[in-house]
């Protein structure tokens, strides 16, 4: 699980420069919360393709803690990137105006969304890039809203567990504040992912990394120690979010259909 | 490009029930324009699982015509299925007051997101998968929106051209006033696909059967008559849009990287 930070950072800055450039794009723009995967995607970018090129939007609602939006304005003065704070609120209070009913869940996922929507607006009008920040613990847990948060052009993250993620961010020099605070997305005062997923990322990223990167199986990884409901549990959440890590499933009718028989690389004719 | 009507129909309904069934759901929930695409996909429903299972949402800005309110009215009286109208002015005008010197295109990419984020919301509520509704035209052309017309859970349409989804539509005993009216994405007055793609959809689908599914190459389209120019364009709109049937690519770090080494089918461990 310890990476070899230098030769990382090399590759993902490298990445970025590569699937922007080669696209025909100079420019990145980032949703920034002011956690640690955000902090840290954008400080890849700013590594990558210079400060200049790299716009973050910081989209609170108004429940959003002071903290976030305080955290997210240390990444941008240290990096002296471009920014821009956009406010959720109108658009989310007038669509639950209608549903007062809708949970915390409902919300969330709508926040995430409209967040998706800003982004993917201001890529359109920037010509740039919309930059992931889903790491491979929330990617194989399902912990993250489809068509949300989910949603990027291009993500620098999505191989690396959480913890992977805090090795780098310490590395690049994300400010202590935002590399020591817990975990959360910050959708109502307390919640934090590690009190939702019931495990925390230390525990279940050594879990993920024997059975996705190792391959071994349920007799290995309690010979390891690890405990069969746990394992039934991360099992259950792998497979179960397993449609938000896929495209529609298209009805085969003709003799090459989409993703199917007719499937290139992202970049084709590049 | 002439489908037995009777067997796709059959495919199609058997694809939704199967599709829906095995993830453990009983019911979807379908954006409702009053075109022919999404009536399609409606009726092909309403067949499958029975009208009580289909939730049609109908969402209009307050710039959609009256015409396509009526149209998606005649649908849902047709089937007899559950239908919801959902306005989205308000959110869209209270982001664009922000932006107020956004052009047509973002305005329509907004509106198409909203309409997603608003499918997924009572996709939630209703325990219903997301009906998709592009056909294969638009996918390979990538006239659609990333993230918003073009997500779905299941896609019953996108593997029949536009003059396909015709052939099962008149079948299927779609209202005539939808069958007739020329396809628009109902953005402004007068606005029609074909005089935005500047094609018509029997020209294009003639040239994609033949490059796609028959894998012909640039001499012999020219042979059956496909001029120059037109092969050209149409072979950049394919290329150019590939990144919107793809995944975001994730930046390759460990030797099992999600949708990469590590891919499993949507319905895993069913």
């Amino acid at each position: 699980m310890k990476i070899n930070v230098p030769l990382v950072r090399r590759m993902l800055t490298g990445f970025i420069r590569n699937e922007v450039q080669k696209t025909g794009h100079e420019r990145v723009v980032v949703g920034l919360s002011g956690g640690i995967d955000s902090s840290l995607s954008t400080y890849l970018a700013a590594e990558a393709l210079g400060p200049e090129q790299v716009l973050s939007l910081i989209m609170p609602y108004r429940t959003s803690s002071p903290q976030s939006l305080d955290d997210a304005g240390k990444v941008v003065s240290a990096l002296g990137i471009r920014s821009r704070i956009v406010d959720i609120t109108p658009m989310i209070d007038s669509y639950f105006a209608t549903f007062p009913e809708a949970d915390p869940v409902r919300r969330g996922n709508k926040m995430a969304r409209e967040r998706m929507t800003i982004l993917y607006d201001f890529s359109m009008a920037e010509k740039a890039l919309v930059l992931g920040t889903s790491n491979k613990t929330e990617l194989l847990l399902g912990y993250g809203t489809l068509h949300g948060d989910m949603a990027s052009a291009i993500n620098p993250l999505g191989d690396l567990y959480k913890t992977q993620v805090r090795q780098l961010a310490e590395a690049m020099g994300i400010p202590e504040p935002i590399l020591r605070k817990p975990p959360s997305a910050d959708l109502w005062q307390g919640q934090s992912d590690e009190g939702e997923l019931g495990f925390t990322y230390e525990e279940v990223d050594r879990l993920l990394y024997y059975m996705v990167d190792r391959r071994y199986n349920e007799e290995q990884l309690q010979d390891l120690g690890f405990e069969a409901g746990f394992i039934a549990r991360v099992t259950k959440r792998i497979q179960g979010s397993q449609y938000k890590r896929r495209l529609p499933v298209i009805a085969k009718i003709s003799n090459r259909t989409i993703d199917r028989d007719f499937r290139y690389a992202r970049d084709w004719g590049r």
